[in-house]
């Protein structure tokens, strides 16, 4: 028996989860979830559909590169969750999806804007974007150096205040302590993405939220003093 | 037995009617009830999920602040609730989601303009937006001091004949005469919103409508003269 | 047993059909079904929610006005179908609904033009839009000087060919044949300004399609000349 | 029995894949599937429900125009598909849908550009659209003619590898190697189209993706050199 059964299965609930939330379409998207100890993680496995996924379709990848179990070939953007489980610690998830706003946001060059209380309650200011690939990175080894150009994006970035990126010309990736906390803030960021889309049709010139509100509300729900739920 | 189980019961039916609108995503969103005979109202718990909710997760607070009944926290936004319930007399039910369209609107900074007879059935005039919150009221008594910026829009305004607003940067706020009645209101502010989004995309220069029809579609719906319905 | 039990069950499937459609929210929206021959019309009652609807709570009017069956109120539009009904030849059923993109250009003031060969499959031309109304018209039977500017606006149009019409500031109507083919009508009306919408969005100088487009489609499903379906 | 029950089947299931994946409405719509060998082709007939649809409805119909069986008449479209069949080599199944992003810019005359690496796992450039037909194109054999602006439009694309187009005014026809990737590119072609024009509304002067990453996202996905999936 596997000795990765856990993992495998939070993986499996995740993906299963992006459909779920109306977060991708047809086989588009995936989960891993990350074991630090092991240091290995699980992802799903490419071109899949979701509805013919089971638990022992996920693939089990090493942090080196190395599939060390599964019948099956993993994502085609393993690369991409590799370099980020390598550089950001303390995120042990990671979703990669085409959620149609985001991927709006994405394919128009630009960052989403924090315009309310909505987008604060999950993100620390806005969903950032990275410059766009060079051909050389494109040609060479394109889903490992979409890891690279995110890493390069937050370098004064603190991913688990901002959990969720747009790759330039492509689309988002979020991430979060466990998989369905991933999946989450995939679902938020594309959310947040549809209504600052409404914001900029309304009011074009629509400001940022002030960073205090911003703040306010972040720390609402994250961090020592957070007072929302039930923890 | 609890002494408050038909408030309890009207406050879980009116929550679980949100996510059957398409109101809320996640655990967004909160409904309340006011007994004003006793001076409590029952509200939503904090963060728990809808699927999750029971009528025995509602809590109940008094008209001070106190809670008098119920295991978990209540609503984040209960201060907001309370507020109302003191200032706006004839009201019974508070609603606040983050619906997709009201939210856009908010963010933007604008009001929705009373365009059509749909909007008209519903408010009698446009659904007004409070002034931004400063750092002070953020940093200090947040939702209390919510209520209070909802409260200072209204000074002119009858909460019986606009039965909604939007917090500026945050969202919609909605009430009525009763739960039901409340969420009902919540669900026409955000199709009122939609429409209103999309009457500005097709002519930007849309003005109002006439004073003559708002009031013909309002008190055809409300007050004495009413005709529409059974009643 | 009533004589028009077979109008009232006619009448009740197509109101059913409205919430199916997607054409409708809450107790918004009617459809009436006329008996020519009897000078008798079935319509929804007033303010009834359609899950709870049941042939039975469809009333009977007669041409004249006069409410000969039913034990609830008719729709409060009732008058501008009775309207159509006595100018319109030809027409067997009419729907009123607060459809959203249809609602839209309602409100913004703009008839739907023709873009595309969806629109002139349905409708041969521009969806049209009526005058506002005067306050005397509003203040006065309004539900009747509805149907009579809608009257007005077809001094020159066929109601055969243009199934459809928005009243300024308030919404569309539609007719058909039967129930069926006039809810089809108001689903179609409902797309195609959801077409016209996006088509503005990406190009604000789109023109309409040329006539003999919009005849040769039209034509296609409509008429001796019909090839269109398996008549 | 009929010698095309596979054919047929095959058919039929890629017509009730329309519905499913919400590309068509009411009875609009229409998927073939071609025998090469046997120089005939599948075809849904015209105006029949799709919650009716029988494998028995399909009709069969062969190169040169000709009915071969089936009680129904074939879709109206059918000359269209047939032209694509002679012409363009290597594909085997037609589709054609007015799902609503698609149409619109089909109406707004303007092709769909490559803006992100969704659109190029699908298509290798832009969806492109035919120019308008002439008024002697439409009075004449209108659905032939519908034909031959596709395939002028294609004199220097290679169809295997830009599976679809607009036709001006008119809306999207896709294709494939067999029913369902003929249904799956229709359907990327609708995602693709709605997320374009909200890329245009963040952004109206968004450039294309570089072609680069079009060659790198299509050529991931098909070729020899394709690395997606489990193939």
């Amino acid at each position: 028996m596997s000795s990765y059964r856990d993992l495998k299965q939070e993986c499996y609930e995740a993906n299963m989860a992006l459909p779920k939330f109306g977060l991708v379409d047809l086989t588009f998207g995936n989960v891993s979830v990350f074991d630090r100890a092991e240091a290995v993680f699980a992802i799903k496995s490419s071109g899949v559909e979701y509805a013919k996924l089971t638990p022992e379709d996920i693939a089990i990848v090493d942090l080196g590169g190395k599939q060390v179990e599964g019948k099956l070939r993993p994502s085609s953007d393993t690369e991409t969750h590799r370099r980020l489980f390598q550089v950001f610690e303390g995120i042990r998830s990671v979703v990669h999806s085409h959620s149609r706003h985001a991927v709006a946001f994405a394919q128009a060059g630009k960052a989403i804007p924090c315009f309310g209380t909505t987008h604060a309650d999950y993100f620390r200011g806005e969903v950032p974007i990275t410059r766009a690939m060079t051909q050389a990175e494109v040609t060479g080894r394109y889903e490992w150096e979409t890891g690279n150009v995110i890493v390069e994006r937050f370098r004064n970035l603190n991913p688990l205040e901002v959990s969720g990126v747009l790759v330039h010309g492509h689309g988002p990736f979020a991430w979060g302590a466990n998989g369905m906390e991933a999946v989450e803030n995939a679902f938020a960021l594309e959310i947040v993405a549809e209504m600052a889309l409404k914001t900029l049709q309304i009011n074009p010139q629509s400001p940022p939220l002030a960073q205090y509100l911003i703040d306010k509300h972040f720390l609402r729900k994250h961090g020592d003093g957070a007072y929302y739920g039930q923890k």
